[in-house]
């Protein structure tokens, strides 16, 4: 183990302190990293650094679907060809954009920006859940990407209390074993889950 | 996966393809680190972004050892109660801060900044060869502090032969099964050089 005193410099201490603070990585991987960092040209040092202190003012939030953004508004909401009658309800940008990569959804998103988790000191107002409802009058669908877990069961189950009344349709994703899954290698939940919501056999 | 379109916003981009640029940090990574940096308050990230820019000028090379340091020389070689006459060759600044955190080494450094490596395209002319030479004339004992690979025997032969003329004793470090590791487990070429240079046993 490296002592913080044995840090023969103070910028790397203080850089290696940084780096350290990001979840995952310990101290011994924050040294490996800035000494990567050191080895760079002043220049591509700047750049690197200047990246990363532009999130601090220029990263938005889009004021329909509280995603990322440019600007005011995100790409996928100012876009006219989607439908934005059904919108898609998930956790974090994260999950945007590994729906955005399927290119099987094309109506709009809300993202939440957290899940329900009480353990975690999350409640329901901590999440965009209020400006959810507003938007969920003018639409037919919505769909309850969140995960498959106790805190993404129980977000689902508290967003539909509060949205039943509104008359869209509420939906979620379908839950069965994966492509290529094995079924010996299926936990038992799923597989169950699988076999109480099989499907007509299509050849 | 995640494609390089789908980012909601520039900024993210930018700064997820300048984390995911470090060694073993994926695109999945930098984008959890990056979102991760994006929840801080501004301060937090203009405070982080500092600490890794100021690595492109805060960080200057000792004139003597070549490690790290804060100014013209390191704190090991302005220190006079540091044994000057005993120098300690390692590859990297870790190395050194390694070996300081056991405390059993109160002589000086010097750092090489690498390892001969023809594969990697790495020779002596790259590394800080010619000023340890240059150093060892007043010293007593050189200590090659290189680790036990083909590359780290490589460099000790070579520095070897460059020095072994200047009447310092050159020592390596001791090589054998480590404090608490089983026989079984040890490679045979460990448990073999350990049998060879067997020591009197020191009840």
């Amino acid at each position: 183990m490296i002592a913080p005193d044995n840090y023969p410099s103070k910028a790397l201490k203080d850089a290696v302190e940084a780096i350290g603070s990001l979840p995952g990585v310990g101290s011994r991987s924050a040294l490996r990293l800035a000494l990567h960092i050191l080895k760079q040209s002043p220049d591509k040092i700047h750049a690197f650094a200047a990246a990363v202190d532009n999130l601090a003012e220029g990263v938005h939030y889009c004021r329909d679907c509280m995603m990322l953004s440019d600007g005011d508004r995100c790409a996928i909401c100012a876009d006219s060809r989607r439908d934005h009658d059904t919108i898609c309800v998930v956790e974090s940008v994260r999950d945007v954009m590994s729906i955005e990569a399927t290119g099987q959804y094309h109506g709009v998103y809300h993202v939440l920006g957290g899940i329900i988790s009480p353990i975690n000191g999350v409640g329901p107002s901590d999440l965009t859940i209020r400006q959810l409802v507003e938007r969920v009058s003018e639409k037919t669908e919505v769909i309850l990407a969140l995960s498959g877990d106790v805190e993404g069961e129980t977000t689902s189950f508290y967003i539909y209390r509060q949205i039943e009344s509104r008359g869209c349709k509420v939906t979620t994703l379908a839950r069965g074993l994966g492509f290529g899954d094995e079924l010996e290698y299926a936990d038992s939940l799923t597989l169950g889950r699988s076999i109480l919501n099989r499907q007509t056999f299509k050849p």
